[in-house]
């Protein structure tokens, strides 16, 4: 028997359904250079397979530090950003904790605070602004002592950011904040300095597109980040991943021109949704659109081709649905579609 | 500042040296075929990197099912077998539960429980017999409710195994048991069949020589899994190590081929060290041979390039290395170098 609080959770599922045009998992539309691919490919090759990797992922970590002006002792990677994510949990949450964070959002971290026996104080917010209820957060966080506040920013599943100010209102607020920016390349956001009350977290997921690949990385000041170290698994990350993000920080036009193709997209399809009578779009500066349909309209999408994810199991997201940025010729006959079904 | 548990825990460490013959972390010495490499590389870079790898690794799952004997159900895979106890861990382990486990052991359990904020029941045993403490650790799953057991057999870092029907009696305690069998095909156990007290790890990263790639797997009941998979992180394992475990299944000569080499080497070299005086060498049935020493050698050995594991920091394990079976040739320097500091 499992103890409790698991017995009580419901698993993370995915629905699973075939598509021809796939625009439910926020996945970049764009596959890495096939050039590069065989660069890297060949050299993993050459490597052996039978010895671990590098204890530290010294080459990856300090390859990250050159791009954004850190030192390697300010990083950490990880098997995607999400075990990142819940090392920092397990560092900083333990039972009782109280941790603050926007609702509805990206339902792992509840989850995660959970299995770690913190206290979940959700706040609930309504998405239509794009703006995440930062007033609202400072007062739960000046309620109670010794708080973690967790924000995405751009936030999944909503799109919304923190208002102008927000993160240095929370560092104010003395709660240790844990910043997931796994949509912040889309929102043009540099990367934070490090700070004693902040672990800011990045993916190669989105805009690199490298979701396959499963890399992330974090930062922190070197104390944080020696204190997450002790929580996350040794050699979590394998050989090929990082040498494949190692590569990709080489060639960094890749991430910039796939970010400009994407938010170029966004706008363009947010405008045009806009004038879509009945839908009511969210502001985003992610790389997807939630809107709300005035009745389900999940599988008459779907009966066209066009797999969305249907955020109705979210809090407030009733009749909500979200759809990642394709290629334009992707977008189009999405577009298409939400006309023909709305 | 993180939370005091994790404050007053040291860092999993590993001493950073160079060394011409390598024999620190019970890797393969064999690495995987390079026509396979490039074959299944050929096929990772026709594959999208974009795209999230499939949500329930059903390709790999069964692939081990059939490995087996099992059916896909039975079993969840993960980026290596640390992340899977990781997450039984979360699933069975809560604020104060009993967990039971010999020591000295691998070091990772007694962290993971300290995380989850349950109660560490170390069993001390002394690794001369080659037995873990079977009675001991019954006699203390009898005293606590509830009690979880962890146990690695073969043990790492000591060699011994349980005795004799220690599995069964363990089950038949109540426990819930989590059987580490990392090295378990050095001793040639087979995966034990699902019991709904019982979860079984094993790995790619020892036998198979594909510690790079970091794929683990366990086996236990459908209900077990499915709530381990409650804890566990979605999409952990990335698309190019599954695919490689899983083209490694079709071809298991190759960890049949390994094993039977490196068992050669275990008894060829353990008894070549048990004729070297003042050396006092462990009953082991994994892919390394841990001794007492009469005074520190880890340095001398060093010298003469090989890097073996100094125990030292281990309880009871004052005087001790650990050195794993790597090919004829760098077991005979190992040898040599070993008779020439004793």
């Amino acid at each position: 028997m499992s103890r409790s609080v698991v017995a009580a959770m419901t698993a993370y599922t995915l629905e699973l359904r075939e598509a021809e045009i796939k625009l439910n998992q926020n996945e970049s539309p764009f596959d890495f250079p096939r050039e590069l691919k065989e660069r890297v490919l060949a050299r993993m090759a050459e490597r052996p397979w039978n010895l671990y990797p590098d204890f530290e992922s010294t080459a990856l970590r300090t390859a990250i530090a050159r791009a954004h002006d850190l030192t390697p002792e300010n990083i950490l990677v990880g098997n995607g950003s999400n075990e990142l994510l819940a090392a920092a949990i397990g560092a900083f949450v333990g039972p009782g904790t109280p941790v603050v964070f926007p609702r509805p959002t990206f339902a792992l971290y509840e989850k995660l605070v959970t299995i770690a026996g913190g206290l979940p104080i959700p706040i609930e917010f309504d998405p239509d602004s794009g703006l995440l209820p930062l007033d609202r957060m400072l007062d739960a966080i000046a309620k109670h002592q010794d708080a973690v506040a967790i924000v995405c920013s751009p936030n999944n599943p909503t799109g919304g950011v923190l208002p102008t100010g927000g993160r240095d209102a929370l560092l104010k607020s003395g709660a240790m904040v844990l910043l997931d920016e796994a949509y912040g390349d889309f929102a043009q956001t540099r990367v934070s300095v490090p700070h004693e009350n902040l672990v800011t977290f990045r993916t190669f997921s989105k805009a690199w597109g490298l979701a396959a690949l499963r890399v992330g990385w974090l930062t922190s000041t070197a104390e944080n980040c020696r204190e997450i170290r002790k929580v996350k698994l040794p050699y979590s990350l394998n050989v090929i991943s990082e040498a494949i993000a190692a590569l990709a920080l080489e060639n960094r036009e890749i991430r910039d021109r796939n970010v400009a193709r994407i938010v170029a997209e966004r706008e363009r399809v947010s405008a045009a949704m806009q004038s879509i009578p009945k839908i009511s779009v969210f502001p985003t500066r992610a790389n997807f659109i939630t809107f709300r349909t005035p009745r389900p309209l999940f599988d008459a999408l779907w009966a066209r081709g066009i797999l969305v994810r249907d955020l109705s199991g979210y809090p407030r997201l009733q009749g909500c649905l979200r759809v990642s940025m394709g290629t334009r010729e992707q977008n189009d006959a999405f577009l298409a579609a939400l006309e023909e079904v709305v």
